[in-house]
């Protein structure tokens, strides 16, 4: 399983994703799910993977590899597009091609195509933008109103996110939600694994701000990690329990006297 | 869709569950999908029901009317089962009763046998015990390691149980923390919904201590929706960043300041 995460921020963008792959809970290993393609201070993008990993892997040597343009007759890579729909559409092209190799064999199979990603990134005097591409390859954007997208393992990182993850969130808050979410998942899904790649691009500057592997040796990690759980057990004891739990709680006493 | 739990506490069990059942998105209804018997000082049991509605509602009844013991030849029912491992047991009778009646049928539809049930209770002088039932009719028990049982939309709510419900959470905190895992529910899938119901079973009694349908307009549940995205949000930010970020921080004040 996989959980990946975009946040989109008035000072940048934050993306994180985790490093596990699995085939059965018995065939395990660490595979990036987080490319970074980068000509600092020209154009930035972070593409992140969720889903069968041979697929993913085909389609990020596709964009690596660049595609012909049918109309034009050049080749096509994340240097030359233009701008970042364009960046969306050729991830979803790039989809596409594989799609059409592997598609009806996988199906003889049984096997659905079964990918998605995440697209992040920023190309100079353009705005940064966040993307999340389907196996169809269709895709979606972040706006200001929902500034995150997840792909993978969503359900259990998304209620912080919900609560609390607005396009106004500093940076540094960012980082910390995003390592929360992803901390709640590891917690309840055990084939979402450490290390985590995490990728900060700050606005306007067009490369990467950031970008460290999060091991459970990092001690900012141990702290969110070890803190949040206390935290979260002194914020729900401090909201003051509804009226009517009040003979619940009589009943109990009275229990407890023997009554 | 549905959200059910089921916590087993010291002092005795919190059981709530919505009421939104839906076939696709523009035909949402409300049925109860919480089930109390009780003989109020001899026995209580609380069933709750996740999946396909015509299957957990004939199963419902077959728990009513009861079943006829094969060994026995006498009708066995809710108010008959000696012990909550047969009452368990019954209820997985139940199951495999209708899915003898209806499994072909359905498969023939391409709808799967698809039904859950949370089974809490207690027989005076026996042990207060909380079991999840499938479709298959096999059951698990809640224990005091992993002290709470979840049916239907279950993400959502799990990471606040998994960090903060232990067995020796007052039944108090148990209420206010299902709550807030209900509410984290109906905030990220708008197929779970408001009333939810709620019932608290104390320990050795043997009936329920306090039942309530809660709405929208309930005070306790809206300062408790209200109350808790604020403290989350408090919480993450009290959380010192780790170390490693001082250096984005730096990079964006430097921004600021137009460097």
């Amino acid at each position: 399983m996989t959980y990946c995460m975009g946040l989109l921020l008035q000072d940048g963008a934050v993306l994180l994703s985790d490093t596990r792959t699995n085939a059965g809970v018995d065939n395990i290993a660490t595979f990036g799910k987080m490319h970074v393609f980068e000509t600092p201070g020209e154009r930035v993008f972070v593409v992140m993977t969720a889903g069968n990993l041979a697929i993913t892997q085909s389609v990020i040597n596709v964009l690596i590899d660049g595609l012909v343009d049918e109309a034009s007759g050049e080749l096509e890579t994340l240097d030359t597009v233009p701008t970042m729909f364009r960046a969306a559409q050729f991830v979803g092209k790039a989809v596409r091609h594989i799609y059409n190799i592997d598609g009806e064999e996988l199906k003889k199979h049984g096997v659905s195509f079964d990918a998605s990603f995440i697209v992040a990134g920023q190309i100079k005097n353009r705005n940064l933008r966040l993307f999340e591409v389907y196996s169809a390859g269709n895709f979606i954007e972040a706006t200001a109103d929902t500034p995150f997208l997840q792909i993978g393992e969503i359900k259990y990182g998304k209620p912080i996110l919900d609560r609390a993850a607005t396009y106004e969130t500093s940076l540094s808050d960012g980082v910390k939600l995003s390592l929360i979410s992803m901390d709640s998942t590891l917690r309840s899904n055990l084939s979402v694994g450490l290390p985590v790649d995490l990728v900060v691009i700050e606005r306007d500057r067009c490369r990467v701000g950031l970008r460290r592997r999060v091991t459970d040796q990092d001690e900012g990690y141990k702290r969110i990690h070890a803190e949040w759980s206390e935290a979260l057990r002194r914020a729900y004891r401090a909201i003051e329990p509804p009226g009517w739990l009040a003979d619940l709680d009589g009943q109990s006493e009275a229990q407890k006297r023997g009554n």
